[in-house]
């Protein structure tokens, strides 16, 4: 039975959030570190879950207006709730819908930033957890990268930016779909989970419309050889 | 005026090298030390300059045949000189010709493995250096990326891996070129100067017919913060 948590984010801001579904992890916490927020920038996140990226962004950037996409009645439930509990309704929004029919909720070009922590694992691929969000949160059951991209593309102003985490196993898909979609990766940051492991993480930028050529900026080392958190994690918890 | 220099690879080997033309540098040190070579594999070298991939890989791989391929008339002149003086004419051949020919030199899939470290740099970009052979190593003027890509699937066999050094700002425009040419990148490294800085090289492994999913190996940090190499450096170089 699902039992519903209000979790200290110790930013200022709670998110409520399941038990027993899907719960936020490091990968959204890396990300909301990654994003450059420029004045007046708009934000969309695309698959916001339970909002934490929004509450992380807001907690960071006072005022900044995040617009949350989310298609699970239950995550979209209990996001709208911690935008109430932590008195953001002014900036933040929930919305009910589907990533794919991003063309039918928004108007084209309307953001300046469009920030997604999608599902990493193609569906069929490793075991499907049985209950469906969480499933959906981490498998392309709903939504698969190209539509994420699809949706990245359509909604961005030209010279917008694409936040993006995923796994370094897609990374050619990564790039290639970025392409084909007026995006070019021009930041990229690998998440080791230890120094001496591969990466398990891949942070990206991508912008609409810009010149091929990227950066790969110096790597994310999680934990040390203790297994605590590196400084640099510690520093990024303290900032979320 | 040139001068040329026999240089002592600290492995056994020597090489030769003009004082004013294209000197090898840490990037063939570092994919020689990244390359995998499995029993009866044989080695094509596009672009080999004047032979340190094979000179380097020799002194790995005891026996090991390896071809290297350059149109440079004065570097393969010191390449095969270097063949000569180290004693490899029996494993080590220096075949004269344009990598964009490869398809008239060689059979199809005759290489199990191909090495190259290609002209980082498009034609036009940054400022060309007068010495024709230094500015064909550094940038594209006789051969593009796309074109050692299509060499490499022309030449690889099924399952035959192909290892790259190249620059990672061209990273989007290397794993959709391997794509295009049948060649799945499977594997990166990226080696940057100091730790906290971007990174300036990624070297690569790309397997002919493979499935796509790549792993990020550990990063490789060449200077400490007093500007020495890093123990990692000193073995390879060790190793070298």
């Amino acid at each position: 039975m699902a039992k519903e948590t209000l979790d200290d984010l110790q930013n200022g801001f709670f998110i409520y959030q399941d038990t027993d579904n899907f719960r936020f992890g490091i990968d959204a916490v890396l990300l909301a570190d990654f994003v450059r927020i420029k004045k007046a920038d708009t934000v969309c996140d695309l698959g916001c879950g339970t909002g934490i990226l929004p509450l992380l962004l807001s907690a960071r950037h006072k005022g900044l207006k995040v617009t949350g996409l989310e298609i699970n009645e239950r995550s979209a439930d209990l996001a709208e709730k911690s935008v109430i509990y932590n008195g953001l309704s002014d900036t933040v929004r929930i919305i009910r819908g589907d990533i794919r029919k991003a063309g039918e909720l928004f108007d084209r070009q309307s953001f300046k930033v469009v920030v997604t922590n999608p599902p990493y694992r193609k569906a069929g691929s490793g075991e499907i957890n049985p209950d469906s969000g969480k499933a959906a949160a981490r498998h392309e059951i709903l939504v698969n990268l190209s539509q994420v991209l699809q949706a990245a593309d359509f909604l961005l102003a030209s010279s917008g930016r694409l936040y993006m985490v995923h796994r370094p196993e897609r990374l050619a898909e990564i790039t290639a779909g970025c392409a084909e979609n007026h995006l070019a990766v021009k930041k990229m940051a690998f998440v080791h989970p230890k120094a001496g492991k591969p990466a398990s993480m891949v942070l990206i930028e991508a912008v609409k419309g810009a010149q091929e050529g990227m950066q790969v900026l110096p790597p994310v080392i999680v934990y040390d050889e203790e297994g605590n958190y590196t400084d640099t994690v510690k520093q990024i918890y303290d900032k979320a």
